[in-house]
C-alpha cells in the first residue's frame, strides 16, 4: 500500500568529518545504530547537498530548502522566523528580530550577553509589551520571550525597512552600538530609530522591574538591556496545504525550526521535556510524531542534540547521542502507513565546531521505495546508495511522488 | 587540523576512453600508478563535468570553471588570456589576439603556418613593437612572443570591437584572408582595419629584418607574416584574493594557463625546463608547487604532456607519461598541511585526438576529507567515489569549505 503520510526526521547537524578521537571515523560511523541500519537496509539511501555543493547551510536556509521553499527566494533573515517561533504571528511586511536579554553595567558597558543565562523571562517580556510606547512612530510591536535568555521583536507599521545593524556588540566589556540603517533609505532609518527607542524604553522598564530587584539582591546579573539582531522582513509563504495539499505539524525545541514550520503552515506540537539539547525527551518526540501522523499527512521532527555536541567539538558525546537517538526509533518500525525520511539539515564537523558543506546522509524507508544495497546509515555508506547525490530542494518532490501526491507533467 | 591551503593539480587531458591498443582500457586504467592509487585510497574521489554533461571543454573554459569563474560569464575568447600569458598586462576593454609567426611566399601565399616551428622570436617581436605605428587610428598596442612560433597582440584605444575574423587561412598553399568585421558595428570595422594595418606594417618589418636574412641564408622558412586569431575583449575578473580571500600562484608551461591564472590574480611561478610536453621538468614543477604552498594558500599546477600524447593519438605514450607523473608525486605525500586536489580539465581520448565531454576523474586528499572506498585513480574507479558526479563550478566552493574559508548561508 502506498504510504499516506511522511515523517521527515531531521537529525540536526548529525553528519561529520573523520574525527581523530574516533580513529579517523565519523560519529555516525562508529556509533552502534541497529535501528538506523535496519532502516537503511530496508530502504533507499543517498547523500544530499541541502542547498548546493560547497554551500554551507544555516539551519534556517537548509530547513526551508528541505521543505521545498528555495532559500534564495524565501529567506529574508532569521529574525522573522525566530519571531514566529516565539509565538508572534508574523504578517507580510512586518520586521522581525532575534533578541537576547543581556546585562549592562551602570556605564552601559555590556558585561553579560546572556544575563547569566536567565530563564523564565515571561514576566519581563510582558512588562515590556505593556510599557513600551512606539506610537510616536506610528508603529506597533510584539515582544515575546523565547527559550532561556532569548526573545523576539516584531514591528508593524508603514515605511519600515529591514536593512539595519544590530546593537549586539558580540563581545563583552564594550558599549552596545546604536542600531544604524545599512542603506540611505528612509525606511531603514525609521526602523533604526524605532529600535533605538525600543531599546531605550525597554531598558528603563527592565531597570526598575521587581524581577531585577530580586536578581540584584541575589547577586545575579541583571536582565536590563535587550540586544537585537537578525533583522528581516516577513515575506509571503504559500502554505504547505496550498502548495502540496498536505496538513502538517512541526515538532522541535528550537524556536527557529518551530518558526519555519509555522510560516509554512505546519501546526506546532509541543512536547514536554523537549529541550533541543542532548538531555531532550526524545521518546516523547517520537511518540508525538507517531501521534501526529494519525491525523496529518506530514510531520517535521527536528532533533538537535547532535548539532550541539558538535558545536562543543565533542565527538564522543555526539556518538553517544546518536546511540540514544537510535534507541528511541524502535516504535517507528511498528507501523507501515507512512514514509520515514531521515537526514540531517547540514553537517556539523566536531573538528570545526560549526556547520560545513559536506553532504548529509539521507534515508527513505517505506512501502514502494526501491531497496538498494546500503545496510548502514552513515556518511560513507549512504554515498553508495540508490539515491546518489541530490539537492535538498529535490526532496519534497521525491516524497510527494512516493506518497502519490505528485502531479504528472505532460500527458 | 584543517588544511590551510590547496594544491590544485590539473593533469591536462589525462582521462580517456577505452583504447583498443590497451586492450579496451584507458591509459589511466592500465598505467602503474602506486602514488595516485594511495592518494585515492586515503581520500575521496568522484567524476566531474568541468563545464556540464556533454559539453566539450576547451582548456580555457574548463580552467575558468575549475577556478570558480563561470565561463558563460567570463570567457571572451582565447586572445586576451593568451596575451596575458605572454606577459602583456591586459586592461579592461583591451582587445587581445593569439598570433603565429608564419611564412608567406613572395606572392603572399602562406607556405608554412608556423614558420618552420621557429623558436626565439623575441628579437622579431621587439622590432615589431618598436616599428609598427598605429597612431593614425589613435590606437596603442603590445606585441609579445609566446612559446615557439606563438605570439600575442593587444590593442588599446577608443571604439575598438572584438567581433572580427582571422587572417589565418588554417591551411597552407592559400592566401591569408583579410581580417573582416563580423558585424556591421563601427567598432568591429575599426579593429579589422587596425589589424590589417598591423599585419601590413609588421610584415614589412619582418621582411627586412636581419633574423630573416640569416634564415634565408640557412634555407629556413622566413618568419615574415603574423597570423592573428582568437580576438576577444578583456573583461573584469574579480581577483582570487577578493573573491576567496586566497593568495595564489600558477605553475604551467602553456601561456594560456599562465594567462588564465594571471587574469584571476594568481602569481606566475616560472619553472626552468617546464615545456608543456612529455619531456617537461615534472620534478621541478612539483617541487615549485610545494615551495609556493609555504607562502600561499592556493597553487594551480598544470601538467600538459598527457593531453599532447592524446592529441597525437598515442595511448602507449600517454600511459608512459602517466607513470612518469606518478613517479614525481611522492614528495606530496610527505606533507599534511594542504588539501591536494587532482583532476583533469577535460578528457582527451586518443581515439579522437581531441577534447571530449567525458567526465574527468577527481580526487581530494587531506585532513578532514571523508574517505570513501575507492582505491584507484582512473575514470571507472573514481565514478564509484563519495563525491559522485559534480560540476567544475562546484569545485572551488567544496574546497573553500574543506579549508574552512566558506561562509555560512543563513544562520
Amino acid at each position: 500500500m502506498t504510504p499516506r503520510a511522511v515523517l521527515l526526521l531531521v537529525l540536526d547537524g548529525i553528519s561529520d568529518r573523520p574525527c581523530p578521537e574516533l580513529g579517523g571515523k565519523t560519529p555516525l560511523q562508529t556509533a552502534s545504530t541497529p535501528v538506523l541500519d535496519r532502516l537503511a537496509a530496508e530502504g533507499i539511501c543517498g547523500i544530499m547537498d541541502t542547498i548546493g555543493p560547497g554551500i554551507r547551510p544555516g539551519s534556517d536556509t537548509s530547513h526551508l530548502s528541505l521543505l521545498g521553499y528555495p532559500p534564495e527566494k524565501y529567506y529574508t533573515g532569521r529574525g522573522p522566523l525566530e519571531a514566529e517561533g516565539c509565538g508572534i504571528h508574523m504578517e507580510i511586511g512586518m520586521i522581525g528580530f532575534r533578541g537576547n536579554y543581556a546585562t549592562a553595567a551602570p556605564d552601559k558597558t555590556i558585561i553579560d550577553r546572556r544575563a547569566g543565562r536567565i530563564h523564565q523571562t515571561g514576566e519581563l517580556s510582558a512588562a515590556i509589551q505593556d510599557g513600551v510606547d512606539l506610537s510616536a512612530f506610528d508603529v506597533t510591536f510584539n515582544f515575546r520571550s523565547g527559550a532561556g535568555h532569548r526573545a523576539a521583536l516584531a514591528l508593524k507599521g508603514e515605511g519600515l525597512g529591514a536593512q539595519v545593524s544590530s546593537n549586539d556588540p558580540k563581545k563583552e566589556g564594550v558599549m552596545p552600538p546604536r542600531i544604524r540603517p545599512c542603506t540611505r533609505k528612509k525606511t531603514d532609518k525609521k526602523t533604526a530609530d524605532v529600535c533605538n527607542e525600543f531599546i531605550r524604553q525597554s531598558g528603563e522598564i527592565l531597570e526598575r522591574h521587581p524581577v531585577n530587584r530580586e536578581r540584584k539582591k541575589r547577586g545575579e546579573p541583571l536582565a536590563n538591556i535587550i540586544l537585537l539582531r537578525g533583522a528581516g522582513e516577513m515575506g509571503h509563504f504559500e502554505s504547505f496545504k496550498e502548495r502540496y495539499g498536505l496538513q502538517g505539524s512541526v515538532i522541535a525545541a528550537a524556536t527557529l525550526i518551530i518558526g519555519i514550520g509555522k510560516v509554512v503552515g505546519l501546526a506546532h506540537r509541543n512536547v514536554p521535556g523537549s529541550t533541543g539539547s542532548i538531555d531532550s525527551n526524545l521518546e516523547g518526540k517520537i511518540a508525538a510524531s507517531l501521534d501526529e501522523l494519525n491525523a496529518r499527512e506530514f510531520v517535521l521532527t527536528n532533533i538537535k542534540g547532535g548539532d550541539e555536541a558538535a558545536h562543543d567539538r565533542n565527538p564522543e558525546e555526539k556518538k553517544r547521542f546518536i546511540e540514544r537517538i537510535d534507541g528511541v526509533l524502535t516504535p517507528l518500525l511498528e507501523r507501515d502507513d507512512f514514509l520515514l525520511v531521515i537526514c540531517a539539515d547540514h553537517s556539523t564537523p566536531c573538528s570545526i565546531g560549526d556547520h560545513s558543506a559536506d553532504p548529509v546522509p539521507l534515508l527513505i524507508h517505506g512501502e514502494g521505495v526501491r531497496v538498494d544495497r546500503v545496510t548502514r546509515f552513515d556518511e560513507i555508506s549512504c554515498a553508495e546508495g540508490g539515491l546518489h547525490r541530490i539537492r535538498g530542494i529535490s526532496l519534497m518532490p521525491i516524497l510527494l511522488d512516493l506518497i502519490n501526491k505528485a502531479h504528472k507533467y505532460g500527458a
